[in-house]
Formats: C-alpha cells, structure tokens, sequence
C-alpha cells in the first residue's frame, strides 16, 4: 500500500543554513512545530553522509510524517525512506517508481506547463505528488529561474489536481506570503525553517499561515 | 549467478578527457583495442545524463566485458549494469551489496592498509573486486593523494589475493610503466585511454604491456 502522505507542511532540509544545528534537531524542532512531511536534500553531501543524514532524521520523525530523500533512490531504498523526489534532470519518473515499487511514494518537480505535463504523461500511479516552483525567486536555489506567483502556481495546481495528482509550492515561502499560496495541497520550505532562529515557533506560524489551503 | 568479470585491462571513463570524442566512442574502440572491463564514472553529470550514459555505453560494449557504474547504485540497476564501484565515501558495501543482489559485481576502492581491511573484514561474496591505488599521483584524481608505489599495491594486492579477492591498480598506470604494477589481476586506466589520440591504439599497447601480469 502506498505509503501515507499529509504534504499541508512540507520541509526541504538544507544542511548549510541549519547550521549550527544539525539537521536532524531542526527537523525534530520542525515536526513538533507542525511539519507533516520531510524531504532529505544536500546536494553536497556524499552519497554515504546522504545515507547517514538520512537515518539520523528518520530516526527523529514520529509515525505519520513522510521521509523524502531528494533525487538519491539508492539512498532512499537503504534508509527505508517513505519516499523520493526527483527533478526533472534526475533519473526519469518512470524509471524511479520501477525501482522503488509500488509502496513508496514520488514526487516530481514542475516549473511550467511542459514540465507539469511529464508528470500526467505517466501511467497513473507513477507520481503522487508534485512540487511546483519557484513561487517566488529564492536564495536557496538561484537556478531555479524566476517565480511563477500564486496565479502561475494555480494554474498548474489545477492541472495536477485534474490528472488526480497531490502538489505543493515551493520557492520564497514564509508565513508572512503563504496564505497567498492556493491551490495546492501544500507548502514546501527550507530557508524559512532551516535558517529560523526558532524552528519550532517558524513551523507553528507556517502552519498557523497555510491553514486558508485547508 | 555473478556476473563474469575479467579485470586485465579496466577502463574507467572521463567525459571530458574523451572530449570532443563522446564517451561510448572512446569506448567503442577501446574494447575494440583489448580493454576488459568498463566502469563509467561522470561526477559532474546528473543521475540523468550519468544512467543516459550508462546506457548508451552498454549499447557498445560486447558480451563478456563487465561495465561496472561508480557510486550511484540506482542508475546501475536501472541500466541494466552488471556492477557498481564504490569508494570509501560512497554507500557502504554491505550496503550496496544488499541492494544489488547476488548477482553483479561489486567494486570497493582501497588507498591503503586500513581501507583494505574495511573490505576484508565484510563476509564473502560482498566485494569481489579492489581497486587499489594511486600507484602514481595523477591529474584526474588530484584528492586521491601520493602515489602507493608498485610494491605498496603489491602488497595491498597480496592481501587482498589472501582473502580471495581479486583487485586491480589504478593511478597513473600508462603502457609506459604497466609493466612494472604486479601482484593484481588487472590495471585500471583514465587518461591514458580518454585522452589518447587513439585509443584503440592506447589500450593494444596496454594491453600489451599488461600481459606480464598473467
């Protein structure tokens, strides 16, 4: 059975600016602060500190909130992630949901309508949920082009709900512009938790923002 | 069963050194030259060119030389590989052997008496091949630090033979100098096939001078 996924709260891990935490105890601040669902990514990180960084925030995470590992199956097999999320220059969807079967659960990025359209090309069932973005333009990943804006992301929102697939926005979020996010199922943050000096309290006040998506 | 492996001539590939040359050529008429095995290795590709690439060597290689893919365990499943080469920073090979089945090849990197002992110390069947070197300092791999000398690798190689490995040198290995890298089962060369004029040409002359070793 598919693993379960609650994405309202989704935090992408960022190794650099949790420091000088660890991630694991911002990851642990953050899901006591209301974080549903966790994405493992360092994309500096070797594929062995990948794999250790990935059981130690497993190991912090109550039952109910979804493990990601970013774009390294590999990893997210040995780890017993719930899940993957790839790009669209990382292995193909397709590919990745052969080897990670039918229980686990991927995620695609999307940032534009071509890039969305991969995604409902698949066979049903390929892809749970996608990550659309950048809402607005974001430090934390300068080569991810200009943002869409809450209409842009909408828009593709509603053609992802239309194929039956989940999404959540990613780029630029805190809780001062999340309430302007709609359509999706969900809002992703790194730099809004990650760099909080409180994640705790930064998760609880995101949460608190994005409860209009409910 | 394992997949066949004959390790005498071992060509791990460069991208850009084979440049403007693509990859599968130079590999093409490297096996063409005597080149016994084949590990593509591209840490500046994504895991999407890096499978892309994987497959598109496969295509050229003929049955019976072994293509190994470095460090990333999911792209060599989803290529269809029959190994992976990991160093000591990669996943660990207990590991990875978990993930790769009974049945491929499983390559462990050794620079020196405590790396080795890392894959003496895993139960049979785990690692089949060790990769053990620089015998010389060398440009492509400038982090891999001084070279082991011909009699440092024999003697790592005699270990490795004791615990019933097989391993092959790696390290600014040419047909100038092959001749005098002994006690392994094989030599493992970059540059001198990647950036050769000719490499059907390069890997004959190695091919070559590699005979003493059998």
């Amino acid at each position: 059975m598919r693993a379960a996924l609650d994405p309202t709260l989704y935090l992408v891990t960022d190794t650099a600016l949790s420091c000088p935490r660890t991630v694991p105890d911002v990851v642990r601040a953050a899901v006591t602060g209301g974080v549903t669902a966790v994405q493992v990514r360092d994309k500096d990180a070797s594929r062995r500190e990948l794999y250790e960084l990935t059981l130690a925030v497993r190991a912090v995470l109550p039952p109910g909130v979804a493990l990601f590992v970013n774009d390294a199956v590999d990893v997210a097999l040995l780890a017993g992630a719930d899940g993957v999320h790839v790009g669209q220059d990382d292995l193909p969807p397709a590919e990745v949901r052969a080897l990670i079967g039918p229980d686990r659960l991927l995620g695609l990025s999307a940032g534009n309508p071509a890039e969305l359209a991969v995604a409902l090309a698949l066979p049903p069932g390929t892809v749970d949920v996608v990550g659309i973005g950048p809402v607005w333009s974001t430090p934390t990943k300068p080569d991810a082009g200009a943002g869409l804006g809450p209409a842009g992301v909408a828009a593709l929102a509603a053609g992802a709900r239309a194929a039956g697939l989940r999404s959540v926005a990613i780029g630029g979020i805190s809780a001062a512009n999340a309430a302007s996010v709609t359509g999706v199922d969900g809002v992703c943050v790194v730099s809004a938790v990650c760099a909080a000096p409180d994640p705790e309290a930064a998760a609880r006040e995101l949460r608190a923002a994005v409860g209009v998506l409910a």
